[in-house]
């Protein structure tokens, strides 16, 4: 028996007191199984080149002989070399004053909902998305408003502006490209958006709109950072987890107005960033390019998939990122007995509760390879459904999907 | 003009969409001032040994290798190591299940209160405390009680009791050592506020109570761990940034019972905590008998201190902690102009914003002297108060105590 536990007593989460709205409820993540080829959480397959292990080997080395003080409390050193990386590749000059960093971008976007939402406020997101924002809505105890997305996960505007004007949310999130469908939305869209939630609460100084950009990197399109120019309340977040290949890093940042990045500092946790995550991100900084030609390589096995997709008969999402949504099998029955068959193959990908569809992956060309023998098996085994037969709205994921 | 800068006009925080409590705030922090000697912030003055910075350099190397891919979402083996250093020295066996760490004890009491307090509920601290405690509430949404605190800084068991009787706190904390006065709490008095706790929320599971131990390596005492046996609804938060000398890490950690454990996971970030942090802290923890060393030779120093500065004819409270607490000026305004002279002479001290005293971390022993040097010239600069002209209890910090 473990100590600390009531002798004779089976004691479990709901004997504590907490909060009601977490009874019952499981932690969430990805199942983490142990198979030959994982194509499940949208990480980068290729490590870093061993010259950046070394360098950041070499910064943390010279960090930890540092480490009995607290870090840079406002990580100017990190902020100014992600504000260069943005300018560079993203359009649009932005300087360390624009730049704020945290854990990962789920920290970012609990920080952006505890400034701006939180008790007594909503935000909206349009579903199936990135499933942290509504999780972290929860967390923060902000009403999560469930916004429309169209039968073939798009976003239409006149849709998704009415539910903005109708709801007037404190925070608006768009996706792009989005995750679990792997489709972007266009600047106008966002734009339409922006106006209408300013629109929407012009009375209580307007709303915020945080542009996700997790996965932007292997967009065929551009960054929507330019949007930024004269938008106070626009919000890109940004994360080196996919195109950085650094998923163990947990480095998320955003670029916004000046006055965001201070208000954000209102709540953030005092030394939030270790002194660690801040010598690993910079010297993974100093190796842009060449991270960057993975995100190329990526980009063009995430193209061939998709056809090959599209030749074995399967319906693919159009995707601008490092991953592939796929169907349609029959319902969410359908799709969980295809995730199950390609484990069996040892491949693991991803069934993030979108009925009829699977999400996969760009790995390797050897690990798509792989994926790709065993789903040429499926349509044998697994019934899918005709397009024809389906116009519902598909039903927000029932899991987190990183 | 930074881009995004609506034109012609100074935009600032107040014209965001900010929570209406957060308006006319300013982000909370020490002030990182360039001087000689910092004895701020209760930092470890001694760096790592060279040993410890090779060994940290070498597993963020191994750690590098897998960066593209997630870090272990549960901290298995950190947690395992953390749980073998509490039962070797804190008297009470700890297991893997037992353990949960999160950057900085600040993010593990944000989801503490994530869990069991925020909307609608309610924390206590005894002030002057651990400021962040508050600040954090605040963050959360959690109401926040202001407990009593006697003039010379214990806590008075009827007192407190009756205020945790009173006000029925969904969560009640209590740090000892105490932060920033230096002095720890009896078991007795925790013992007496947890039965209080308990007994006020009866009817709706209990209430939890927060033993943050932040600075108990420092402690002329033991630990409060063999207290979570049979006490389900007890934490003992613990950091590696004094003891182990890691403040730059950011790694804070909890004990409690495996119920405790699993409830937050319900709240955390999923992946909150990265590869390189896991592998810099399982580093730190293979060195723990150097790094209790250097402990040891901080109390020496601390423990002189308090001499010293008693024999210069200053009141000190008692200090379990890495730190020492001492005074009395004429009021806030006789402690910022003793700060200010101190600062002077190089040696930059707390103004915690407890009216009358100032807060001196314990550095090596130059430090100290230089310090000890500084202060000498005080009695002549800065008036006193005389220990029998006061008897109001202090005012809360106004400020963030790292």
């Amino acid at each position: 028996m473990p100590p600390g536990t009531p002798s004779g007593a089976s004691f479990g989460i709901d004997d504590l007191p907490v909060r009601d709205e977490l009874r019952g409820k499981s932690p969430y993540g990805a199942p983490q199984l142990d198979v030959p080829v994982r194509l499940n959480t949208n990480e980068n397959p290729y490590p870093l080149p061993e010259p950046l292990v070394e360098r950041i080997a070499e910064r943390v080395r010279e960090a930890a002989r540092r480490l009995n003080r607290y870090p840079d409390r406002d990580a100017v050193e990190l902020r100014s070399e992600l504000a260069a990386y943005l300018t560079k590749t993203g359009g649009h000059v932005v300087g360390v004053e624009n730049v704020w960093a945290a854990n990962g971008s789920n920290e970012v976007i609990q920080q952006l909902l505890q400034t701006f939402a939180g008790p007594g406020r909503t935000a909206i997101g349009f579903e199936p998305s990135y499933s942290m924002h509504a999780l972290i809505a929860r967390g923060t105890g902000t009403g999560w408003i469930s916004g429309p997305r169209e039968a073939d996960f798009t976003i239409d505007r006149a849709a998704a502006v009415a539910a903005v004007t109708e709801h007037a949310p404190h925070v608006v999130f768009v996706t792009t490209p989005n995750n679990p469908t792997g489709n972007a939305v266009p600047a106008g869209t966002v734009l339409a958006l922006y106006e209408a939630a300013q629109a929407a609460r012009a009375a209580t100084g307007g709303a915020m709109v945080v542009v996700d950009e997790a996965y932007v990197e292997f967009s065929h399109g551009q960054s929507l950072l330019p949007l930024l120019e004269g938008r106070p309340n626009l919000v890109v977040s940004r994360t080196m987890s996919k195109a950085f290949g650094a998923a163990g890093l947990r480095l998320g940042y955003l670029a916004a107005h000046p006055a965001v990045v201070d208000a954000v500092q209102l709540v953030r946790l005092p030394y939030h960033l270790s002194a660690v995550t801040q010598a690993t991100a910079l010297a993974a900084l100093e190796h842009t390019d060449t991270l960057l030609g993975y995100v190329e390589q990526l980009k063009t096995e995430r193209d061939r998939l998709v056809g090959e997709l599209r030749a074995l008969g399967f319906e693919v999402t159009e995707s601008d990122a490092n991953f592939v949504q796929f169907g349609r099998f029959d319902g969410a029955q359908g799709s969980h007995e295809a995730w199950r068959r390609i484990l069996d193959r040892g491949v693991l990908v991803r069934d993030n509760g979108v009925p009829g569809w699977l999400r996969v992956t760009a790995g390797t060309p050897a690990e798509n390879d792989a994926f790709l023998d065993a789903v040429r098996e499926l349509p044998r085994d697994v019934p899918r459904e005709s397009p024809t037969t389906v116009g519902a709205t598909p039903a927000p994921p029932k899991e987190q999907n990183t």
